[in-house]
């Protein structure tokens, strides 16, 4: 049994949870909201000092965060992890990308007009070229192979479409994307997703 | 033999070298200048879609980047990383969190400072306000610990020392948090770090 702290309207609390699902490991969901900064009370401050959620508490009282740890560490063994080790690089790279290079674009723009209230004039212009940067490599990449690490499902793919997913909430047009859209209705079947 | 294309003043692209030297992994080095925008020529773009450096070409003719999922690879059955699956998760918790809470501001500043010629007034006091925060939660780990996964170097302590050595350069004085200058040293100590 695990606990994780977390806010269903974020992807990287909800990775978390899909992957504990997938996998069959049971676990304690624990609400944070993230728009009230819930995450920076006294008491979740001591159990993760970094303020985020989400972070998951393991059997043995140790605390993890950050989502694409913790589903790694969650996914050990399992066939979410390709065991070739290019195909493992793979799977790394394209996770670290998509903290790197999509959510804080995808993600960002979305959190400001869904829960921010903003509105789609007061997005910064950058966050939503960079946002359209990060979908055009997604769909070239797809041209090339059916999941991002390869032919089959893995980490990679619920870390991409976590956001990707939830894209035109944040003003993301997904119709000039075929391929991206094709991709998301396999992801999420392939990994279980039903919220 | 691998090829790696980088720059040498992008912690990031050092990150490769160093852990290359540090394993005895043969390889030759490509310049490529990332303050002229040389990353996105079309004979790189070929190479590496994402448009930036670091990013190596194994010796199967694949190309990888991101620079954590390099080394991540690279150092695949090493000392680098920890053996135990929580310590092994601790380093991956603590290299996403480089990349998302500490790049994006203490070595965006640097380049700033140093590369681009601004001034110090012309910061974004955000992403100052930012990166002393993530100086401040290193400090604080690092009273429990000698290095970030545990008692032994790792991958974790080669990507948060790229930026925290050279942070004075945007900026950050270090004398406020002695147990990161402190872990600096042997951080280069274990890892080799000559440059």
């Amino acid at each position: 049994m695990i606990d994780i702290y977390g806010d269903r309207i974020s992807g990287n609390c909800l990775k978390v949870k899909w992957v504990a699902e997938h996998l069959g490991i049971a676990f304690a969901w624990h609400d944070v909201n993230v728009v009230t900064g819930a995450t920076r009370t006294p008491a979740l401050l001591a159990l993760n000092p970094a303020g985020k959620v989400p972070f998951v508490v393991l059997p043995g009282g140790e605390t993890l965060s950050e989502s694409n740890a913790i589903i790694h560490h969650l996914a050990e063994g399992s066939a979410l992890i390709p065991v070739d080790p290019l195909a493992r690089a793979r799977m790394l790279q394209w996770m670290f990308w998509e903290q790197y290079s999509h959510e804080p674009y995808v993600a960002v723009c979305r959190f400001q007009l869904r829960y921010l209230g903003h509105s789609a004039a007061d997005l910064d212009p950058r966050l939503v070229e960079r946002g359209h940067a990060a979908l055009a490599l997604m769909e070239a990449t797809l041209a090339q192979r059916r999941f991002f690490a390869g032919d089959a499902v893995s980490l990679a793919d619920v870390a991409l479409v976590a956001y990707t997913r939830v894209a035109h909430e944040g003003g993301f047009d997904l119709a000039g994307y075929p391929k991206v859209r094709g991709w998301i209705g396999r992801a999420e079947q392939a990994i279980g997703i039903r919220d």
